[in-house]
C-alpha cells in the first residue's frame, strides 16, 4: 500500500483513540454530575481506575481473547496468549497496511473499558468499591472480549451476517445488561422506593453532567469515526454526519416526549437524549443517509423518558438512567440496521435481533453469575450507616468539595 | 488530485469540525460560570439545544441557503433545495478533491450553530426558553446563511474584494449584533441599573468560566485552521501561529487595561481579553506574521474592559461580556485586515467598513424585526417573580446544585 | 520528500500542539481542585496569564535560545536572536520537509510554558501574584530554553548522549526544581506545619482535579507523540501504548502503595499516581515495550504516596504535590532510560544521571537566585491577613463562587 496512504490512515486511528479515550472523562463527569455530592470521589475514584484495569486487562489477556487470529480459535472462542507480541515483521504492514499493531491494540483498549463504565453509573451511591473494581476487572477481561470476538474478531455472528458498526450491541448493549444484572442483584438505593412511591434523587451538578455528555459526544467523532479502521474520506465522513444527526435528532425527541410526559423542560432527559441518539446511530453510522439518522435518533431520544419510567416502574434503581441509554437504545440501533438505511430488510432485521439477543443472554449470565459470586463472598453492599454517610467518607475518607465556600 | 492529499486535506477538515463542536461547550461552561446558580440549568439547556437546532436547520435549509452553487443564486440570495443531497459522482471530487461533500456540510453546520449561542449568553437569566429557541432556530436557519452565503457563497461581498478569513464579521459580529438586537428590546435584568447606579451582579463559577476559555481557545484551532480549507502546511501552520499569540496578547492587553481602569486583576477581564483577541485574529489569521497578529490581539484585549464599561453605560446589560467580544472585537478584526498584514491598504479597509456594516445591518434588523414579533406574540421574557425565583425553577422546574454540600 | 507525506506529518506535529495546549487546561483544573475556593480565582488567573505569557516570551526570545541553529551557538549556550523570521525558501522544507517552521515554534511554545505551569501549583494560596508572574516570565524566557537546548537544541548532552524522549527532565524535571526553590524560599502556608503536626489542607474540588487529570493524560498523547517530530506510525503508535500502559500502572502502584500506607482510597494518590507514570515514561516512551513501560509506571505511582509524606515531613509545603510528580517521577524516569528498553545500560545510566543532575543544578540555582532576588525587591509572599482572607479578594477583589447556591 501507498506510504502515505498508509501514514494518513494510521495518524486517523491514533487520534480516534484520542478521542474515545476523553469519553472517559465524559463518562466520570456525566456520573459524577447525576450523583449527590456524598459520593462523588467514589464516582471518580473508580471511573479512574477502571481506565487504568481496562488498559491493563486488555494487555494482558483482553485483546487475544477479542482479536485471536487462527490462534485456537471457534467460531465462539479464541485466545491468542497473554500478553501483546506485535507480529514479527509484520508491525508496519498489519492490517493491510491501513494502521500499525500498536494502534490496533491501543485503539481497541480505549473501548474495552467502556462497558464497565456503563456498569459504574447504575450501581452509583450503594456499591463497595473492591467488589465494583473486581468486578470490572472481570468482566472487561473476559466478558466483553468474548462477545466483541463472535462479531468483530470474525466469530460466529460475524459468519450469521449479523452487523454491528461500532458497538451499539457489542460495546452499549454490552455494558447495559452487566448494568442490569449487577442493579438487580445489588437493589436500590435506600428510601429510592418506598411505600409505593417513587422518590427523585437529583443529581448535585448539572453542570458536571451537562459536560460529560459534550465530552461524550466529542469522543462519539472517534468511537464511530475511528470504526471505518481508515481515514476513508467518504466514509468517515458520513459518519460523522450521520453521528451528529442522530445526536441532535436524539436532544429533540427527548425535549418533545418528556415535555409531553412531565410538562416541563428537564435537562437531564435531554441529555440523555443525546446520549441515546449517539447510542441508536452506532450500529448503522456507516449504513444510514441524514433522514435515516434523523429517525434513529428522534426514536432513540424518544425512548429514554419513557425507558427511564419504565425502569423506575420495576424498581431498577439506575442514577444515571445507563440502562435506558446504553441497553435500550443500544438494542435500538441494532435493530434498526434492520430497518433504516443500506442493510435494510426482514432477514437482516432477525440476523440483528439474534446477535443482540445471544450477546444479551451471555452477558447478562456472567454479569449476574458474576455478581452474584461476590455477593456470596466478599459482598457487594456497603452498609446503611455507610450510604447515609455517603461512600466519599466510608470509602475513601474524604469529602468531595471540602472547604467549598460559595459568598 | 493526489488520492493520499485528499485523505490527508479531509481529515484536518474532519478534525477541525471536531474542534468547533467542542466551542459549544465552552460557550456552555463560560455563560453557565458567569450567570447566578439559579439560571444555570437553563443556559446548559439553551446551548444543548442550540447545537441540536443548529445541525438539524442547516441539514434541512442553512447548508443551501448558504452555499447555493447554481441554484436561484443572486449576489445576495440563493437556495439550493431542501435537504442534503450528495452530488451525483461528486461525492468524493467535491471541492476540488479537498474534501468530501459530507466533510463540507459538517464541518459548516457547526460553525452555524455558533451564532446562536453567541445572543444566548447575552439574553441571559431574563428570557423565556421557548421563545428563545423559536429565535435561535429562524435566526440560524435564515439570517447566518444569507449573509454567510455573500461571502463564503460567493455573493457581492466576494465580488466587491471583502476579506474574512474565518468569520470576525460572518460569524461573531452576526451573533454580536443579535445580541444587541435582542437585549435591547428584552431590557436589562432585574436590578442591574438602578437609581443611577450599576450593579454587578458577578458569575456563580469562575472555573466554569475559565474552562469555558480554555475549551473555546482549543476549538478555535479548528475554527480558523479549518477555514484553509485544506491542511496546507504553511498555511494552517502560519494560522495556528496568529491565532495562538493574538489570544495571548489579548490576555496581556486586557491585564493593563483593566489594571489601569480597575486597579485590580480581574479574571473575567482576562477570560474575555483572550476570547477578544481570538475573534479580533479570526478575519485574517491567514494574512499575518507575528507581530501583526501581536497587535491585533493586543488592542482587541485592550478594547474589552473599556467596551464592557461602554455596554453598561448605555444600560445594554450582557451578562457575560457577548457584544463587547464577538461584536466590538469582531469589527475590530474585519477592520484590521485593511490595516495590518498582506492585504492591508486603504480601498481593502473601506471594503471592509462596507462589508461588515452591511452585515451589521441586515442582521441587526433581521434580529430585532424576529425578536420584536416573539414579543408581540408568545412574548419573550419571563416574569418578575420567575426572574427573582431564577429559570430553573420556573423553566425546568430544578436546580443545577441539589443536595450540593460542601464540607 | 514526498509531498503528501509532508502534510501528513505536519497535519499530526500540528494536532500535537493542540493536545499539549490543552494541558495547560489540566493543569489549571487540577491546581484549581486542589487549592481551598478562596484561592481558585488567583490560580486560573495565574494558569492563563502562564499560558499568554509563555507564548509571547517564546515569541521573542524562547525559541531562539533553545534552538540556536549556528547562531552564536556553543554547546552550553546560543542565540539566534529576537523575534522570528522564518528561514527564507525554507519555511517549507524546513526540518528535511517534515513540518514547517511555523508548525515547529508553535509545538515547542506549548510546551514552553508548561515548566512555569508546575512551579504555579506549588507556589499555591500564598505567593504575590506579581511577582509570580514575573518569575514565569522570566524563567520561562531564559533558564527553560537554556536547559532544553543542551539537549533538543544540539548541545552538550546530546553529544555526551543523554536521552531525554519527550522531557522527564528538560521539562517536568525543570518545573520541579523551579518548584523546590521556590516553595524553599517562599514557605509553607500558614498553619499547615505547627506545633510539630502535619494538617492536611485538603482540595476544594475533587471533580475539577479529577478533570484536570484527564485532560493531563489527553494532552500527552500530543506531548511525546508530538514529540516522534512525525507521524511515522509504527513509532507514535508504539509511544501511545507505552504512554497509556504507563499512566494506567501509576495509577495501580499509587493505589496499592497509598493503600498500604494510609489504608484508604486516597483519590488524590491515584490522580498523582496517573501523572507520575506519565511524567516517568516520558524520558523513554518511543524506547519501552509494554512490560518496561508496565514496569516504570507500577514504580513511578508508587512513589508518589512516599515522596508526598517525604515532602511534608521536610517542611516543603506543596499544596499540589508537584514535587513528587514532576520533580520525582522526572528524574525517576530519565534514569529508567538507563535500566529499561533499547537503552538500558550502565553508562547510558550514567549519561542519565549526568543529565538530569547538571540540569537539576542549573535550574535549581536559577529559580533560587531568581525568587530570592524578587523576595528582596518587590517581595513574594502576601501578608498574613492576605493569606488568611484568600488571594481571590486580596489580590482580585472577587470570589471564585459568588451567589453560589447548593439546594
Amino acid at each position: 500500500m501507498n506510504e502515505a496512504l498508509f501514514f494518513t490512515n494510521n495518524l486517523w486511528m491514533m487520534i480516534a483513540t484520542v478521542l474515545v479515550f476523553i469519553m472517559h472523562l465524559g463518562f466520570s463527569c456525566l456520573e459524577a454530575g447525576l450523583v449527590r455530592s456524598k459520593n462523588v470521589v467514589n464516582i471518580l475514584f473508580k471511573n479512574v481506575m477502571i481506565i487504568a484495569i481496562g488498559i491493563l486487562t486488555y494487555t494482558l489477556v483482553g485483546f487475544n481473547l477479542m482479536y485471536p487470529g487462527e490462534a485456537f480459535a471457534g467460531s465462539f472462542f479464541g485466545f491468542a496468549g497473554f500478553g501483546l507480541t506485535a507480529p514479527e515483521g509484520e508491525a508496519i504492514a498489519y492490517a493491510g497496511g491501513a494502521y500499525t499493531y500498536w494502534t490496533d491494540f491501543i485503539f481497541q483498549a480505549m473501548f474495552a473499558a467502556t462497558a464497565a463504565t456503563i456498569v459504574s453509573g447504575a450501581v452509583a451511591e450503594r456499591i463497595k468499591l473492591e467488589s465494583f473494581l473486581l468486578f470490572a476487572m472481570i468482566f472487561v477481561a473476559i466478558s466483553y472480549p468474548i462477545t466483541g470476538m463472535w462479531h468483530w474478531g470474525g466469530g460466529w455472528l460475524k459468519e450469521l451476517g449479523f452487523y454491528d458498526f461500532a458497538g451499539s450491541t457489542l460495546v452499549h448493549a454490552v455494558g447495559g445488561w452487566g448494568a442490569l444484572a449487577a442493579i438487580i442483584i445489588l437493589g436500590p438505593r435506600k428510601g429510592k422506593y418506598s411505600e409505593g412511591k417513587i422518590k427523585p434523587i437529583p443529581g448535585h451538578s448539572m453542570p458536571l453532567a451537562a459536560m460529560g455528555v459534550f465530552f461524550l459526544w466529542f469522543g462519539w467523532f472517534g468511537f464511530n469515526g475511528g470504526s471505518v479502521l481508515s481515514a476513508d474520506p467518504s466514509a468517515v465522513s458520513l459518519v460523522f454526519v450521520t453521528t451528529s444527526i442522530a445526536a441532535a435528532a436524539g436532544a429533540v425527541g427527548a425535549f418533545f416526549v418528556s415535555f409531553l410526559m412531565f410538562k416541563t423542560h428537564d435537562l437531564s432527559m435531554v441529555l440523555n437524549g443525546v446520549l441515546g441518539g449517539l447510542v441508536g446511530i452506532t450500529a448503522g453510522a456507516d449504513l444510514m443517509g441524514p433522514t435515516s439518522a434523523l429517525m434513529i435518533g428522534l426514536i432513540a431520544g424518544g425512548i429514554i423518558p419513557l425507558s427511564v419510567v419504565f425502569f423506575d416502574k420495576i424498581k431498577a434503581d439506575d442514577p444515571v438512567g445507563a440502562t435506558s441509554v446504553h441497553l435500550v437504545c443500544g438494542i435500538w440501533g441494532t435493530l434498526a440496521v434492520g430497518i433504516f438505511g443500506a442493510k435494510a430488510g426482514l432477514s437482516q432485521l432477525i440476523n440483528q435481533f439474534i446477535g443482540t439477543a445471544a450477546v444479551g443472554v451471555f452477558t447478562f449470565a456472567f454479569a449476574f453469575g458474576l455478581m452474584y459470586a461476590l455477593k456470596m463472598t466478599v459482598g457487594i453492599r456497603v452498609t446503611e450507616q455507610e450510604e447515609d454517610e455517603g461512600l466519599d467518607i466510608a470509602e475513601h475518607g474524604m469529602s468531595s468539595y471540602t472547604g467549598f465556600v460559595g459568598s
